[in-house]
Formats: structure tokens, C-alpha cells, sequence
């Protein structure tokens, strides 16, 4: 089953809020109920954002009452707008919607005709999705050796894509190819995306993992327990500033204090050329209550009237990284000369 | 009210389990009870479970049947052992146990003598560490400046200590002293002895603050916002290296990456001159349900049938260390040369 997926009209999501307890599909009828779920986080990781607004824009092309091609695409022009500011750091969101409208602005028909093409584009970009995650996690199980003990943060596996999964898909590729694994699963606070979906998709895969706090990381690397170090990226910087959930700046200063490599797995798409360096990414704030509220035992863990702060993301300064896995080969420094190499030609 | 005392013939203590949601005090009544409490973290804090192993062995003192003293100093040498095992990272406890036991052998008297010996002797040991703080209070406060945001790690308040606190005690004189300060509260997972303790006494003494999960540190080191570092320890080496909470090394080494300086705030009965180095120190390894459940709501977070890990503390290597506050003074590098002349003489 696809994370993101059309289906009898509608944008279906695996319902990640509500794993592991419950997997559970629900499904969007419009562009505004689209927005919401990626608000709320129902659907996160920055490549499963990017293919439901491309269906968002798709559904919203659908319910169009627009009488002309440019009338839509005036309309579709807003609605981008509306889904890019649900999460501002990763940037293939802005990518699938621009994708979108650049090729619908391309092609001339009826609004009925630009609706479909939508919809067929959509759909191009899920798969594409899909084949993306899967030649990622061949090119990155290369760097993966039999035995190694790999900390991995937040989720970044079928969940967090169509299909497949950027940093866990390489290490699914390595478990396919037979290499004997040990995955320290980093819980990932305040929203736990390790703890819940990680640890759910390793126990499916059959792979060993065990739960660490994120605070642990720091011990089993000094430990000498762990080979290295993988996460995925919301959006790289043409110097190589890669910009990830929150922690992933402290985990990569650990891995580099112990000599262990740390790797950034990505679509292209994921690299920004146009920020010079990870200072200009924007980084979300989300509401302190993730942080004073446990998620799904939805109970307060701290006192009443307590206050939080809650950076989604942070930025990793390129030094800290050891290379960047994309479906077009990994890319070593200096990132501010080789990134553009493995960039898509526009 | 002190977080460890003796009232009515037992062994009082808050129950901080429960907190924040309720102030409860226990009632110890036995040796078995006391290595419960400490085993299960109803009491916690490495000066606050010295004193507590100081009232247990009172406690085992009252309720013994011996006929002598040589035979009742057996079965107090016995208990001891007992309390050591509850946790072995915390060099206080063994502290407190072996000057309890010193203080027995060097007397002469009846069992009932020594047991009347024992409480009082342990009564002096709640009674010096409360002043012990208020000392390190003042010496560590001259650190602190008018304006300083602080990360602070875990719980060191009253909480902690017998009265007063450690790091946090320090940053309570600065507030006595008129300084404006904000504190970013680490909330310290697994058993969130931040966001759950520090935030429900930094609530009392009116100090501004606001919680954030362990792996933000980094983030607001980076962006500028934080000007001090502080936490405890449990045990520092001759060398200077730091065991603390788990999540102290993640945090130091930020710190030093941005070039804030980091502090360690401890009664000198905290440094073990008899270990050269941190990598002696025992590192205590706890259930991995704490990991896999949140404390309080008791609700499971992870897959069914998760595995977790759970060291309780790690060790920061002294070069992350800018200095550590003592009741005799800021000791500064080289610790190996500088620490020795602030330990107390036996």
C-alpha cells in the first residue's frame, strides 16, 4: 500500500498520527481538506507533502468552476499558494506545486482537459516518487557494510514518501541485498515519528532495531557501538546545509566528534541551489503543545500553564555532513562545486 | 519543605513520580523500603539519594536486633552494599554509606548508642548539603549575568538535593540576586525529569522558562539565543570528566560547537579522585520500558513487542567542560592538576 494514493476520486493518506495503534486511510475530497492534513501532519515527510499537494491541486482542479484555461490556472495559482504556507522548510512541497502548475501552464485546452492532465501529472509525480526511493536505495546500501549498527532519525520510509523511503529505504536495499543489520531507532521528539512509525516499519520489514531516546545517540557513539549515521533532509542549501527535523544538528556533531560518517539521503528534488546556505531556509515553529502534551496519550506530561518551544527543524551545517545520497549518485564535498552536478536539469 | 527529612520516626520524601500533577510524600519505615524508593526513582538526584541512604542505614540501625556493636557495624556494612546496588552511577550514594559507616566504626557504645549515632549523623549530612548548595549558589551564581538565556539539563533543584539544588540552585541565587534570566528547560527524556520537575520549580520560584525536547538544544545554541550551559552530575572523575544525565555529552558538545560554556555544578563529594578517567564509571542501564512508555500516562508510545535501550546517564569528556562549580570554588582545566585541591580532606 502507497502512502499517498488516488483512489475512487479521491486523495487517500495512511493516517500517520494514528500508527502504530491503528492504520487507518482516510480520504480528502478537497484542496482545503488536502491543506489540513498536511497541516496536522495526518501526511508528513517531505517527499509524501510534495505528492499530496500535487493531488491536491489536482482535486482542486477538479471542483473548479472555472470557464476558461487561464481562469483555472489563476484559481490553481492560488491554491499553491494556500499548500506551500502549510509547511514552509521543506522545499519539495514548493517543487510539486510549482511542477504542477509549470506543466499545466505549458499545455493549452479546456479546464476540463487541464483538470485531467492535473491528475495524470499528479500521478507522475507519486511514481516517479516511487522509482526515485528505489534507485536511492541502491545507490546508498553501497555505503551500507554487513553488520553495521546504523542510527537512523526520524521516519523517513514508506511513510514519509509515496513508497519506499529515502535514508530507510537505503537501508531496506541493504537488508534486501542480506547484510546483517542493528537499526537504534531515534524516538524523534516531541512528535515521536521514530518511535511510532519507524519502529512500526521496521517490525514489518523484519530488520532489528531497538528505541533510544534522541539523547542517547551521543552515548552509542562514544560507545563505539554505531557505523553510521543516516536521516533524510526537508531541503539541502547549495553549500550542503542540510535542513532536517529537529536533533538532526546534534546527532551529525556527535557522529562527527566520534569519527562516524553521517549521511543525508534525498530525491533531487530536495536541493535547493537557489539558498546559498542553510541560514536563508525557513524553519517552522509548531505549537508548544507538542512538546508539553504527549502525542496520542494526548496527556500533559508538565505542569498547567507551562510554556514550550517547538522548532520543527534545524540546520546542519555542511561540515557535519559526509555525503548526500540522491537517485542520481552521492555527492561528497566540496557541496557548493558538486551539488549542481546531481541537480535535474529544470 | 525539604525533599528528604525525618519526621516522626521515619524516612520522609516527595514522592516525585507524581509530580507535577500532585505533591505526595512517603513514609519510609525500613532498610527495603529506602532501597526501593532509590531503586525506582521515588526519590532521585545524586545528593538527594546520599541523604537518603544515610537515613535507610538509620532506619536499619533502629529495627536491628543485634546484641553488639561489632554485630550490628556487620549488618550495617551489609545494608550498605544493599543501598550501593540501587544505583551505581551516583558516586554520592556510596559516599554517604561509607561516612556513615566511618562515623560508626570510629565510636564505641551500645547498638542503641549507635543508632541514635546513625540518625544524628545522618541528620548532619541532609543538614551540610542543604548549606553545601547555598554555597555552590553563591560561587556559581558570579557566572551567571543579568539577561542570560540557560539551558539547563534534568532536574537539579530542590528536588534533587536535600534542599535548595545544584545547577538549579545556582540559577535560583542569580534570580535572589535580582538577575533577569530565562531558562530553556531540556525536558529530559526518558523519564522527563525536566519538563515534569524543573519546570514544576522553576514555576514556584517565579523564574521564566520554557520546555524543550533535548534534541532543540542545539538549534537555539546555534541561532544565538542561549548564553550558559548548566547541569549537574552524578560523578566526576579525576580528570574532569562528567557522568550525568543521558543527554549531557549531546549537550555540552553543542555548546562548545557554538562556543557557549557549559557548567557543572556539584557538592565536592561528587568528584571520585579514584577514577582516573570517565570511561571508570559505571554506567547503570535502565528498563527500556521507560523508553517504550511515558511516564505518568503509562501509555504505551511504541509498536507492540519494541525493544528499547536505556542507559540513564553518559559520560562528557572534560574538554567540553569550561568549568565546574563547587561549595570551595570554580574549578578550571587542567582538572587533572585543579580538581584535587577542591575536594574535601577525608
Amino acid at each position: 500500500m502507497r502512502t499517498v494514493f488516488w483512489e475512487n476520486d479521491c486523495l487517500k493518506l495512511i493516517d500517520q498520527r494514528r500508527l502504530p495503534e491503528a492504520l487507518e486511510v482516510v480520504s480528502l475530497h478537497t484542496l482545503m481538506e488536502t491543506a489540513a492534513a498536511i497541516r496536522s501532519m495526518t501526511v508528513r515527510g517531505a517527499p509524501a507533502i510534495g505528492a499530496a499537494a500535487a493531488f491536491g491541486l489536482a482535486l482542486a482542479a477538479r471542483s473548479s468552476q472555472a470557464r476558461s484555461a487561464s481562469e483555472l490556472l489563476a484559481e490553481l495559482e492560488a491554491a499553491g499558494e494556500t499548500l506551500k504556507t502549510t509547511r514552509p522548510t521543506a522545499v519539495n512541497l514548493a517543487w510539486a506545486v510549482e511542477r504542477m502548475l509549470g506543466t499545466l501552464r505549458s499545455t493549452s485546452g479546456t479546464p476540463t482537459e487541464l483538470g485531467k492532465l492535473a491528475l495524470a501529472e499528479a500521478q507522475r509525480i507519486a511514481d516517479e516518487d516511487v522509482q526515485v526511493n528505489r534507485r536511492m536505495g541502491v545507490i546508498g546500501a553501497e555505503l551500507i557494510a554487513d553488520g553495521d549498527t546504523i542510527i537512523h532519525h526520524c521516519n523517513t520510509g514508506a511513510l514519509a514518501v509515496v513508497d519506499w523511503g529515502t535514508a530507510l529505504g537505503v537501508i531496506r536495499t541493504a537488508h534486501e541485498q542480506g547484510k546483517r543489520l542493528h537499526i537504534l531507532v531515534d524516538e524523534t521528539r516531541p512528535l515521536l515519528q521514530g518511535a511510532r512509525l519507524t519502529a512500526w516499519e521496521l517490525q514489518q520489514y523484519g530488520i532489528p532495531y531497538e528505541i533510544i531516546s534522541d539523547n542517547m545517540a551521543g552515548y552509542f557513539l562514544r560507545m563505539g557501538q554505531v557505523q553510521k549515521v543516516i536521516f533524510g533532509a526537508d531541503r539541502i542549501a547549495a553549500n550542503g546545509d542540510v535542513a532536517n527535523k529537529i536533533g538532526t544538528y546534534m546527532l551529525a556533531l556527535a557522529a562527527k566528534d566520534n569519527g562516524i560518517p553521517a549521511y543525508s539521503v534525498v530525491p533531487a528534488s530536495t536541493i535547493d541551489l537557489s539558498l546559498a546556505h542553510g541560514g536563508l531556509i525557513p524553519i517552522e515553529e509548531r505549537s508548544g503543545a507538542e512538546v508539553l502534551n504527549i502525542q496520542l496519550a494526548g496527556e500533559r506530561v508538565t505542569p498547567k500553564n507551562a510554556k514550550a518551544r517547538n522548532p520543527a527543524f534545524d540546520v546542519t551545517p555542511n561540515r557535519l555532513i559526509s555525503g548526500i545520497v540522491t537517485e542520481n549518485g552521492v555527492v561528497y564535498p566540496p557541496f557548493e562545486v558538486n551539488l549542481p552536478k546531481f541537480v535535474n536539469p529544470k
